[in-house]
C-alpha cells in the first residue's frame, strides 16, 4: 500500500487488516515533553509555528521519544485566518488573542483570499523536512480546522465560555456567517491538498467547536462545511479523518460527508459508534486523556477496556479523546503506546489469517 | 393535583394532560434582570444566599416580570459543601474559589456531617417565605448539586479547564472518592427532603459536571450517587428532575434511578430522546440559551422548532438547555416565555379532550 516502514496507521484508516492496533496522540507534540520545552525555549509559540526546521524539529520527536505509529506536522490551525490577514498573538495563560475579531461585514471584506503554496510555504516546508527526517518510518499526518472551528476562534477573537459573539453572528446575521465559512471552506481544502501535495499521508479535520452548536445548527453551519472541504480536497488514496469534539450525534451525516475516519472524544461508547457506522469508517480515539495523570497499573487497564470495547478486527486507531495535557508525565505516554501495543496484537489474530488486500 | 391556581408544571411533569406547555428558565432569578441586579447592590452573592429574605424576594421576581409557570429557589448549590466546613468565595470573573480544596484523607476528616435543618436553616427559610410570597400562584423548585458536582468543585477548589485534581483522585485514590461521594449523597438526599418538608413542590438535582466522565466513569462516580440520593429522599408526590449536562448517554440508567423529569442540554434531539424514554418520565428542556441574543421573530421560530421535536401530548417542560446568560435582554426572555404560551397550545388539543387524573 505504501513504501512505508510502518503503514499501520494508514491501513487502519482503510479497515485492512494490521497485526496491532495503531497509535497517536493529538497534541502529541507538545509541551508534555521536555524536548519540547527546550526547543520552545528558542522561540515563542507563533515562531515555532513559522520556523519550518524547528516545526519539522518537534514533528518528529514523538516519533523517536514516544514511539507513536503516525507523525503530525507541528502547526496551529489559526495560520489560515492569519493568512487571511488576521493577526494574533499567543497569550501563555490565555490561548490565542486575535487584534481585530470578525464581527460585520466591513471585517469580512478585509479578508484576503490566500494561496497556500505562497502564504503557508512554511507549512509546506515543515511537512517536506518532517517527510525527509522520517524516511519512511512511520505516515505523517497534516491538518486543519474545520471552517465553523476557524470562524469561531475568528469571530470570538479570544478564548470564550459562552461563545457569544458567533451564536449572536449565526443568528442575527447567517448571511454573514456563511459568506465566510464558504471562503473559509475553500481555504482550508486548499491547504490540505497543498499539505497532501507536499508529502501528508492523511489529513485530519479538527472541529473543536462543533460540539457547542445544537444538532440542526450544527449541520447548518459545520457539517455542511466538512462536508465541502471533504469534496474539494485533492487526494488519491490519503485517509481524511474528522474529529468533531462533543458531537454525539449526526454520525451517519459525517461518514456521508467523507470521511475515511471518524474521532472521538472520551464521552462517546467506541462498541456502540462502531456497530453503528463501523461498517463504513474507521474510528480513531478515546481514552479519557486525563487516565495519563493515573497510575500505570491504571492506565494498561484503561487501555484494555478501550481495545475491548472496539472489540476484533481492523478499523481501529487508538488515540485520545482530546489532546495530551501539558501537564502529563510523558513517562506515562510512553507506557501508554506501550501498552497499545502489547495489549492489542490478541484483537488482530484473525485480521493476520485473512489475506490482505 | 394541587391547591395551586397554576400546576402546568406539576402536571406536565407527571405526564398528566396540559393545557399548554409549561416554561421556566434555569437561572431565571439572575444577573439579566435589572431587579435582580439592584438587591445585588445591596449585597454581595454569598450574603443574598445566606439572607432568607433576599434570596426569597429574588425568586419571586421572575415570576413577576417574565411570567414563567414555576419559581426555584435563589441559592447556590455549594451551601452544602460550606456547611461541611469547606469555605468559598465568589469572585465576579472566576465563579466560587474554596479556601481549601480537598485533596487527600486529612482533608475528608475535616467534613462535617450536616444537618440542613440547622446548618442550611436560612435556605429551608427562604424556601417558606417564596412560598407565602408566591401564594400558591405556581409551584416552587428546590434543587442541589449532585454529589460528583459537588465533589468536583470541592476537589478542584476554583474553575477548571481539564479537571486534572478530580481526575486524579478518581483513578488513583477511587476510595477516598466514594467515601465523600457516599457523605455528599447523604447530605443531598437530607437536603432535599428538608426543602420538600418547608414546601418545594419539586426538586432539581443539577450535575454539571456528568459530563467530563467517559460513559463507564459516570456510571461509577455520578449516575450511582444520584440513583441513591433520589431512593432517599423523602417526598409524596414531588417529582425529581435529573439534569446531567453534557450527558448524552446512559438515558434509560437516569430513569431507572428513579428520575420522574430528564433535563437535557441543547446538544439533544427532544423527539429522539422522547421516542427513547418518553414513555417513562417527561423531559425538559432544550433551546439553546444563545438564541436569547436573537432578534425575538428568530426566538419566536426556535421555540416552535423546539416544541415540535416534542410533538403533540404533555411530558414536556419547556426551559434553556443551560442557564440563561447575564448579558441577556430581560425583554427577550420575557418574549421567550410569551412566545411557549402561545404556541405550545396547538401541541395539547388533543390532551384537553381527554379526562384528567
Amino acid at each position: 500500500m505504501s513504501k512505508l516502514k510502518n503503514d499501520l496507521f494508514l491501513r487502519a484508516c482503510k479497515r485492512l487488516p494490521v497485526e496491532r492496533t495503531p497509535v497517536w496522540i493529538m497534541r502529541q507534540a507538545g509541551r508534555y515533553l521536555t524536548e519540547y520545552r527546550k526547543v520552545r525555549e528558542k522561540a515563542d509559540f507563533i515562531t515555532m509555528c513559522h520556523t519550518p526546521e524547528l516545526a519539522a524539529e518537534v514533528t518528529i520527536q514523538p516519533v523517536n521519544i514516544i514511539g507513536v505509529d503516525a507523525a503530525i506536522i507541528f502547526s496551529d490551525i489559526l495560520v489560515i485566518p492569519e493568512a487571511m490577514g488576521m493577526k494574533f498573538d499567543m497569550i501563555e495563560s490565555r490561548g490565542p488573542v486575535f487584534h481585530h475579531p470578525l464581527r460585520n461585514e466591513d471585517d469580512e471584506k478585509l479578508l484576503k483570499q490566500i494561496d497556500p503554496g505562497k502564504d503557508l510555504k512554511f507549512v509546506l516546508d515543515a511537512v517536506s523536512l518532517a517527510k525527509k527526517e522520517l524516511n519512511g518510518r512511520v505516515p505523517l499526518i497534516g491538518f486543519s480546522g474545520s471552517p465553523w472551528t476557524l470562524f469561531t476562534y475568528m469571530v470570538e477573537g479570544r478564548g470564550s465560555k459562552n461563545f457569544s459573539h458567533v451564536k449572536k453572528m449565526i443568528f442575527n446575521n447567517p448571511q454573514l456567517a456563511h459568506k465566510v465559512l464558504n471562503l473559509l471552506s475553500d481555504a482550508v481544502a486548499d491547504y490540505l491538498s497543498a499539505k497532501i501535495e507536499a508529502g501528508a499521508n492523511a489529513v485530519q479535520i479538527f472541529d473543536t467547536w462543533g460540539g457547542i452548536l445544537s444538532q440542526k445548527d450544527f449541520a447548518e453551519f459545520s457539517l455542511r462545511y466538512i462536508s465541502k472541504v471533504i469534496s474539494k480536497v485533492k487526494r488519491k488514496n490519503e485517509p481524511v479523518i474528522v474529529f468533531s469534539k462533543g458531537v454525539h450525534f449526526k454520525l451517519d451525516e459525517l461518514v456521508a460527508a467523507g470521511a475515511d475516519v471518524i474521532g472521538l472524544d472520551w464521552t462517546m461508547d467506541l462498541g456502540e459508534v462502531r456497530k453503528k457506522i463501523g461498517g463504513k469508517v474507521a474510528l480513531q480515539g478515546n481514552l479519557d486523556p486525563t487516565v495519563l495523570y493515573a497510575n500505570q497499573e491504571k492506565i494498561r487497564e484503561e487501555v484494555k477496556k478501550v481495545l475491548s470495547s472496539f472489540g476484533e478486527g481492523s478499523g481501529h486507531i487508538f488515540n485520545l479523546g482530546h489532546g495530551i495535557l501539558p501537564d502529563v508525565n510523558p513517562e506515562n505516554a510512553k507506557a501508554l503506546v506501550e501498552f497499545v501495543k502489547e495489549e492489542s496484537k490478541v484483537f488482530h489474530h484473525r485480521d493476520t489469517e485473512t489475506q490482505r488486500n
